[in-house]
């Protein structure tokens, strides 16, 4: 078995190691990391959410070097969720919600900030050959994005405001202005407007102006306070998204909840087929996503850089020819 | 102008007054009260919810006294909720949640424990000549627990637990069981399962089993622990329902609800005219109701009554005539 470098959480402390190259078990494949992004959930891994311990990295694009001929040599990207396949949502085909699931990268399951990785053959998806690597590994945050879609219909008249204007909440932007011309975005300082510089989106920053004025409110900014936020934005029916997940409670008014019947609707990881085709019809503007590359050795300063409130988008290359 | 005895509500303390019988303004009529019932809202709001000060009662029927010749003499209920008219909500009809709403008996508007209340025609409705004051009187409640399936389907293979087992929660049982036969209610002593006697509900008391168990749950239990328990209990996917309104904040774990994509629905007030022909179509026995009538003058011995864990409805009869 040959040593493979791999970046290692443990309970808030980042160090490269050297592991063993995994290897597959029935039904795997052995997949060489080309490109892994870094999300707000792996900062939030550091600060103790899920009390991960392992190598994360859930967001990504690799090469098949050891499977079935068919996928073999294939440039793939990956559903996430690894089910049980026995409990009452893996019997649905619900897998991520399965009772007993491992998460790459976030759950009990080792992520794409290493060298290699293995994962089901039923989670591959083929990356269309025309994508580039850098948005091959958006399609997981980008299927989070459509995920909105899948569970809500915002129709062309809604007022949306999303608060955050993180790498998240900019795909989010983008997603929902296919549907409504009407997007708002709240930011807690200016630095990141360039990044929403080709979007049509309201910039609002700092206090939140227009209560009970939207009829979506997404709350994606990574924080408790922005439940509070969402909360005074939203119109009386309206519906508040949380995307956010962090280690903290929050206070609620649950009583303004039924006065106001508002829905809060929880939402996590999205379609991939849908995602992947989604990134072929809608590029992303890379200069805007501001993108920066990372060997593995260079991981804990990426993690730094992508942790600062103006950073674009961050991602790690294991195999170093980036 | 003739004086009218009311009870009183200010901030905590209660007593019966003598105040002017109101004058309807144009467009209103003047309305006699036959039958009140007390509710959990009239109990929160001497409590301190929604800072109330005035005449309490929303549940009622009355005959009209002094109105247009199609409406005199009629046995009517009404909806609660006085709107602007000119607002956005009022617009579409919503006139629930007009944003300058009065709502009779809860907020700026004077309710039906008196003799006498004035309100808009256009909030009438015609009582059927075979429901019973007492039945008549459930509307407004009745509507309220239907709401739920105005905003949610609930498909006859669902698992639902009610959270509480007040009159609010035995309502929504009678509702949700025309759905599914599947329906647990978790009550906090035993005290008030002679009401549920008639209805094949599962009986849970104490501590809550079944953690992720059910993919809808109603929380009714007018106490800020109930959504702590719901979210405990209801499954990945799943749907909790929120009925209660009391003046505290409850700690909830946002996160939780991402991961699982649960929904959160507040749920207020519903369809007055659909819950009249239910209760037409759905008698409630009156000897588990266990229902107990007082007149105005025996009102402060009411409310200490219907607050007791093992109360039926109580009901105040502001004519005497019971």
């Amino acid at each position: 078995v040959s040593p493979m470098n791999a970046l290692w959480f443990d309970l808030g402390n980042i160090s490269l190691r050297q592991l063993q190259q995994p290897q597959p078990a029935k039904g795997e494949v052995l997949l060489r990391t080309r490109l892994a992004g870094i999300c707000g959930t792996d900062l939030a891994l550091l600060e103790g959410y899920s009390q991960f311990k392992g190598v994360p990295g859930h967001e990504f694009v690799a090469d098949v070097v050891e499977g079935p001929a068919h996928w073999l040599g294939r440039r793939v990207v990956a559903g996430i969720n690894l089910g049980c396949g026995d409990c009452d949502f893996c019997v649905q085909g619900r897998v991520e919600h399965c009772r007993e699931r491992q998460v790459v990268g976030i759950r009990q399951a080792q992520g794409a900030f290493a060298e290699y990785l293995c994962l089901p053959e039923a989670n591959l998806l083929a990356v269309p050959a025309d994508l580039s690597d850098e948005h091959a590994a958006m399609a997981e945050p980008v299927a989070a994005a459509l995920q909105i879609l899948e569970q809500l219909v915002v129709p062309e008249t809604a007022r949306v405001l999303i608060i955050g204007a993180g790498r998240m909440a900019q795909l989010i932007a983008r997603v929902l202005l296919t549907q409504t011309s009407t997007v708002d975005v709240l930011a807690r300082t200016d630095q990141r407007w360039r990044y929403f510089a080709d979007l049509p989106v309201g910039q609002l920053t700092g206090e939140l102006q227009g209560l009970q004025h939207y009829d979506i409110v997404v709350e994606c900014s990574g924080n408790p306070a922005g439940l509070t936020t969402a909360m005074a934005a939203v119109k009386p029916l309206g519906v508040i998204v949380l995307k956010s997940t962090y280690g903290a409670q929050t206070k609620i008014d649950a009583s303004y909840l039924v006065v106001n019947e508002v829905t809060l609707l929880g939402s996590r990881c999205g379609p991939m087929q849908i995602a992947l085709d989604w990134l072929v019809r809608n590029p992303l503007p890379v200069e805007i996503l501001a993108s920066q590359t990372f060997t593995l050795q260079d991981g804990v300063r990426a993690l730094d850089i992508a942790k600062g409130a103006g950073a674009g988008k961050c991602f790690l290359a294991p195999g170093g020819a980036y």
